[in-house]
């Protein structure tokens, strides 16, 4: 089998545990890292490794096979992903899914002559394999996303920004009342607040006001307000000690009813790296944008249309004797 | 949207399962059962559904769109499964995980025009999916699947093989304690009786030897020897009230690592009724099938290979934008 050769462009936290992933995958070679920071300042994993500056990525069109794209769904990948997919095979995590419709359209004019897997995270990603499957087996039901315990970077930063805040981490924390009900079959009318309450660790500049902080969290609109949400201050020693790895994880489940019998099906995370686990699912989605490319099976594609063979490095004959 | 037209061949516990999805399903008309029983004897949950004998399906060749086989997977489906597939789409839940290879062989070479969905139940099914998902996502790990809480059908019928036995019903129990130390994120070298114990209710003749029979329960070769199993004698009344549905369920786990974070995956059913349930799971895959076999996607192919979006009633882009 040919080794499928494999660059990065964007190596934040996402980045690096796709370079973990691919450099530990027997059938890839991690060919460069592309990044728009000066490359003699990134410190990859293995000394081998080129890293060189995200214009020069053009140039080696014909020596990367599928280019992982880990930048950031703000404004990094709306506006790459159709560059990249003009030129490459690319899988990229993009996680708005208000705008994934929009994204994907400009995704799929740009890949004309590749294979471009979007939003291959892990939701989306996997999680949403799993609410397409469970409500096609089970068209009577309900289907419930829980995401946590884990760090969610966006409200970590959104307590980062209050004045008078030094350092923040904010955990994401499913309410098992609420789990426990959907699990027993039952489909309770979930408000975000039901499903979900978040904790926050804060360490405070010297001198600023903890109740001022504290109700501007609680207060804070589309973040905090419709959750309930506890605040604990720290000093920058339990923060260094406790608080700095990316854990996170989730629930998918679905409880519906075949006539009166109740079924109920569940998928669930349990991460100690999220941005590793993220890398590690974009790069299994590589494999089948390679393998996809190659039978010219172009264009934007998501989870929803990928079959689960081509993810991996046994051939098909091997899984269905392996493992079906 | 046309509408999908159903035949079931065999009309045991899951085509009476695959008969109760189809018939709710918006998309589908269930068209004929096809019995090799006395079709006056069939009594189907509507009576507008044509109840045929089985002789008389392949003059229905241009009236059913995918032909669900409902047979056992012992003896019926390897002699029923190519024969049918020469003729109509079809979906089966052929269950004999070693010879699966040599079964989807055959009757891919009988499916030159039509498509053929194989080993669709749960497990062969969805566990199928999830340990190729998940193996392909975190290389380094380990994969364990466990059944139950559920009555298994072939422990139940050795049991009431042996003489001076009325009635049985055998649960399968997966154990706690193992589940537990995998979902923590161990790799623990489980043999089967580290992974499910086995619970046996069971009614007697009058007269009949109990301690004879518990020794010849728990020491049958393959069935129970090599499991802890447990052996309650009871009477038919309370065998009838609480031992007569068939619930199953189970997980598929994987732990494994990224660099030196655990990541542990899950999915679990848990399931009221088992036959309903698989004939759910075959009822998403005829929508499969149908949408494939319009494609010209023929052969014989399984749940690795049909992509997530054809088993839903939904179309792509609502599935994308909804679910993604």
């Amino acid at each position: 089998m040919q080794t499928i050769r494999i660059g990065i462009a964007g190596y934040g936290n996402v980045g690096k545990g796709a370079a973990l992933a691919v450099s530990t995958a027997p059938d890839m070679e991690l060919k460069a890292i592309f990044t728009r920071r000066k490359p003699e300042s990134i410190k990859t994993i293995n000394d081998s490794i080129s890293v060189l500056p995200i214009e020069k990525a053009a140039s080696m069109k014909n020596e990367i096979d599928v280019m992982l794209l880990c930048g950031g769904s703000a404004t990094d990948l709306p506006e790459q992903a159709p560059y990249f997919a003009s030129m490459f095979n690319t899988v990229d995590s993009y996680d708005n899914h208000a705008k994934i419709p929009e994204y994907m359209a400009a995704v799929d004019a740009a890949a004309v002559k590749t294979t471009a897997i979007i939003s291959a995270g892990w939701d989306p990603g996997p999680f949403s394999m799993m609410r397409s499957l469970f409500e096609s087996i089970i068209p009577d039901g309900a289907t419930y996303t829980f995401w946590g315990k884990g760090v969610s970077q966006g409200h970590s930063d959104a307590i980062r920004r209050i004045d008078g805040v030094k350092h923040a981490v904010q955990y994401t924390v499913p309410i098992d009342s609420a789990v426990q009900a959907v699990r027993s079959g039952g489909r309770p009318d979930l408000k975000a607040r039901d499903k979900m309450k978040r904790d926050c660790y804060v360490v405070i500049e010297n001198g600023a006001d903890k109740n001022l902080i504290e109700e501007s969290i609680k207060n804070m609109p589309h973040y905090f307000a419709d959750y309930d949400t506890s605040v604990s201050f720290i000093d920058m020693e339990e923060f260094n000690k406790n608080h700095t790895e990316m854990p996170h994880g989730g629930m998918v489940l679905r409880s519906g009813n075949t006539g009166k019998n109740k079924q109920v099906m569940e998928f669930s995370l349990n991460l100690e790296s999220n941005p590793e686990f993220t890398g590690s699912i974009m790069t299994a989605y590589a494999r089948a944008a390679y393998k996809m490319s190659k039978e010219g099976l172009y264009g934007a594609k998501t989870v929803l249309d990928v079959p689960l063979h081509y993810l991996s490095e046994k051939d098909r004959a091997t899984l269905i004797k392996e493992l079906l």
